[in-house]
Order: C-alpha cells, then structure tokens, then sequence
C-alpha cells in the first residue's frame, strides 16, 4: 500500500508538508511518494530518508489562484496531477493533497472518474456533538446537484461512519429547516421523498439538532455544507477567542484564571482541523484526502494516518459495494 | 402607538406570554393588546391591569402543528388572526407572536400583504461577532426564492442595520463558500451579478468571515439562513455545555472553577434568544415580531421592548422609502 502525497499544494508548501511526512513516517505502515519539485524539495529533507518514503519528481505545481480546469489542462507535470497518476497506474492507492480545493477534487475525478453508480464526488467532514459526533456529507464538492444525488452521498456517507467512525449500521439524516416530513424547500422536499425508500433514512435534522442528538451521517448539498462547516469553524473560534479575551493581563490574577484554560482543552481535538487533519473526497475510483490550505506539519502528518485508516479499511471498496447495493448498480 | 401581542402564542403560552407583557408595561410608551381568551388570561392578571395593558378577547388559538394556510382560513377569530386585524384596521402598529412561526408569518402577509416592490418577506436575526455584530437575512420566511428576491432582503437588511443597530451606511455581503467573484453554486452567482449593480454591496463572506470580519448585513435564502442560525445555537449550546461538564463535582474543587462562570456570562446577551427577544419578519405592511416557540416572560419582555425600538425609529417606512428609492419602485 502506497500514499502519493502532493508535496507543492498548501500556503506552507513544501516546507509544513515535509515536515508532516516526516512526521507520519514511523506511524505508516505503508510507502509514501513525496511529489513535486526534487530541487526544491531535497533542502528540506534529512540526508538519509526514512525507508518508506520516495521522492517523485514533478516538475510544475498548481497555485491557490488556478482555476480548477485550468490546472488539469495546462500543468501536466503538476505535483497534484503528477500524484493523481500514481494511483491511476497503480502505484499508490491513495492522494493527499493541502493545495487548491477545486484543483484538487477536479483533478482527482478527471483522472479517477467516479465508481459505478455515482454521479457526484462528496466531502465528508466530521463534526463533534455529545454522542461521539457525526459525518456531514456533502462539505464542499458538489455546489450544484439534483435529489438523487444526495442518495448517493447518504449511501458513501454511512460507508464513511462504518469504517471510520466504527458505526455498524449508520443512519442518515437529511440536513433541513423543521423535522417533520414536508419541511423544507423543494429541493429538500424532494430528496425526503427518495431518501425515504431507504431503511437507514432517520428522516430531517435541523442545524441545531446535529450538535445535540444522536446521529451518524447528515447529508446535504455543498452550498449548505461548506455554510455549515465554515460557520462552526468561524463560531467556535469567536466563543473561544472571547472566552479568551476576558483573562485579565495582570500575571497575579491570571495566575487564578488556570481553569478557564483546562476547560477549553478538550475543545481542541474536536475543533481545530489540524487534529483532524483532512477530508476525504468520496466517490472516486482511488482515495483523494483533501486538506485544509493553511495546514500545519501537524495536520498532514494527521491527514496520512487518517488516509492509512481509510486504505486498511477498505473505505473505496466499501462505497463501491454499497451503490451496487442500495442503488442495485452493477459494474 | 401600540402593540398587538397574541398571549395565546408558544410553548409557555398564555402564562409566559401574560406575565412578559407585565414585565414590559413600564417600560412601553404605547398601549398593549393582550389579544386571546379573556376567560384564560384573567386569572393570570391582576386584579387592576397596567394602564396601558388592554385585554382584547379572541376565541380561538392557532396551535403548533396547525398548517400555516388553514390556520389563516380556518380560524378566523385566533389570537394571531386578531392580532394582526388590529394592525390592519391602523389599532396598532405591530404584531408579536411566539406561537407557529409558519402561521405568524403567513397570516401577517396574507393580513397586511407586502410592502411596494417587495415580493417576499424576510426574517432579520442578529448575530454575535468582533465588530459589534451583523444581521442575516432571510433568517427563515421564505426558503423557495429568487435570485432578486436577494436584493430585496439585502435593501430590508440595510434598513434593519441603520434603524436598529446604529449603522448609517451598512454593507451587505452575500453569504457563500468563497469570496472571489464567481465563486458559489448556480443561485449565489445570479444574486452576485444582481447585487453588484448597488455601491452598497460589498462581495461575498464565508460561513467564518461573517463571524470573524466586520460586516453589517449578510443575505440568503431562508434555507441557508435558518440552517446557519439553527447550527450556531446549537454549536454555542455544545461548547458551553462541554466547558461546564468539565467543572468537578467536588464542592472544594468546584469553587476554584469560578472563572470559568465569569468567562461564560458575556456569552449569553449575544446567544440567548431570549435576550434577543425576538426577530422582526420584514417587507409587510406592518411590523411583525416573531418569537421563539419556547420563550420566557424575559424573551416576551425584549420582544416587546425589542418591537416598540423599531416602531419609534420607523423601520417599516425606511423599509418603504428604501426599495422606492433602491429598486425605483413607486406605489
């Protein structure tokens, strides 16, 4: 088993992702190709490598700024693409990559193409709540979709719980604006109705449902997903930062404040993507880990031990034989 | 001046809704209806009401799970309906209810219709962040819109920000899941080409810019906009309850923790709806105040004092003159 890891991708590439590798290295039970600009990448690295990891040559790298198309087309020698190739051949079965979003899912599906069966490639993100947290499924591929696709994230969305989250028999949610049937806009509306066929389908949740009930997988379009994880993000952020805020600066009354710190610890491992590490981009023939831009080492070394869990347990395989059997699709 | 309130409205109605009436009697400089059934709001009374208190008997109540349109034609003498007859009959200015949202809102339409050039009503919530905070609208009137239905939830959102929150010249940015221009699914790029024609429009903000970056109001549809509100109430919920779980039982231990009970309470002006009172629905003919299902006498009481702020600085004619003036709209 073999991890490509796009060394060029991320606003601290290479440095912060060679540094991750490093990291990861004695934790992975498996080769990782380190791709991108050997030149630039060999200053960074200790004379001897660790055994399992393989420096790749690509000679181009794909910027924040690149539109998605563009990238695939025009940089055919970009550590992103390059990376791609690897599992495409073969090489590697999985790609991970802190660079350019939409470079990245657009290039893995252009390379990859979707399993039988799915139409629309998905994120999914995990989210905390006091019942061991939940998979938000779709965070940010696919803004534009039709009902059915939402089916098909439910479905790659329990594979996701089952083998990441340890859930045996996920249950679904559909992310919307009142719990009965017949809330919702249209678009919600209608993909109830699919999603009721299915006997995992748990029916609606509402935003703030997810943080307080039991629940396995929620899924809904990008658009909502992307709002939903970028608004958690933003929130948290502002109640710790004003928790923060009202520690007073003189040391000896701050010394008494040593509380507040132990209480906002546990937070962390929940809220802060670097402990996460990355999501995985589902629904492709190969395993995409997207990262978020600003990744530290830390948060790639934590994105290849998640991916090394996704590969061991079978996380493709597993979305392929679940369309084929909740959508009765054949290769 | 005065204030139609429906007393038989929500979870805790009519006791909460009576006694919130109370607590703000000395504070209104105008008359309040109390609109329900006399027979059960008298004993909730004293024996000698506040002299600016006035019962005013409606036979019916609309409840929870009663559809917004049958419960406007099938219960022509609710609270609700009452209440909004003696806004129309120019008996009162405004209407508060924490009863059915969907009933409140489409009563106060199909009573009051909509302002000149308004198609849609919009919920306006405020929320919490470093700069003194922001509105979102539409916070969850009207899911099903159009692209220019946007503009006229943007040009209510200025009038809100200017009247209410002291902001002379408000911005608004459209919430999306990136901030460059074309950025967005199919909806949000036809609001950005439309909004883009007004100097007042200031681009697009992520779910974490709006908690993060100065901004004065920010517009979606009532989808996104109640699934952001919901998820925010529901993540401030998890955090401050997984800090409290945190402080130890034992009562010597526990009284060192007594910074984390001063760091938690300014949380709560910004993420308590029941400080927040309440959340004017705008673009009718008529201010409607709609509150949450499960409010306190306290949230009564800030609805209340909440409505007669916005009638006094006339946002309802703001609403007005704004789309007259914005989108050359004449009556």
């Amino acid at each position: 088993m073999s991890i490509a890891l796009d060394a060029m991708g991320g606003d601290n590439a290479p440095q912060a992702i060679v540094e991750g590798a490093l990291q990861a290295a004695p934790d992975l039970r498996s080769t990782l190709y380190l791709v991108g600009d050997v030149a630039k990448l060999k200053p960074l690295l200790p004379p001897t490598l660790p055994s399992n990891i393989v420096l790749h040559h690509a000679s181009q790298q794909v910027e924040m700024d690149d539109k998605p198309l563009d990238a695939y087309r025009k940089k055919k020698d970009s550590s992103l693409l390059v990376a791609c190739r690897l599992v495409k051949e073969g090489k590697a079965e999985a790609m991970v990559s802190a660079g350019n979003t939409g470079a990245a899912s657009a290039t893995a599906l252009l390379t990859w193409r979707q399993l039988p069966g799915v139409h629309r490639p998905a994120i999914a993100s995990p989210l905390p709540n006091h019942h061991g947290g939940f998979v938000i499924v779709d965070a940010g591929a696919s803004p534009d979709v039709d009902p059915e696709h939402l089916v098909e994230f439910a479905i790659m969305g329990r594979a996701y719980a089952q083998k990441l989250m340890g859930r045996p028999n996920p249950r679904v949610h559909l992310l919307n604006i009142g719990e009965e049937e017949g809330k919702g806009n249209i678009f919600a509306r209608a993909v109830y109705q699919l999603l009721k066929k299915h006997d995992w389908f748990a029916g609606n949740i509402e935003g703030k449902g997810m943080y307080s009930q039991p629940c396995d997988v929620v899924v809904c379009d990008a658009f909502v997903g992307n709002i939903v994880l970028k608004t958690s993000e933003g929130l948290a952020e502002l109640i710790v930062d004003t928790i923060r805020g009202q520690i007073p600066a003189n040391p000896v009354v701050r010394s008494l404040y040593w509380p507040v710190k132990k209480v906002l610890a546990p937070l962390r491992p929940s809220m802060d993507y670097a402990e996460i590490g990355g999501s995985p981009l589902l629904g492709l023939n190969g395993l995409c880990t997207i990262c978020h831009g600003r990744s530290s080492a830390r948060a790639i070394r934590n994105a290849l031990l998640k991916t090394q869990l996704a590969m061991e347990n079978k996380l493709v395989d597993t979305i392929r034989e679940a369309v084929q059997r909740d959508l009765g699709v054949t290769e």
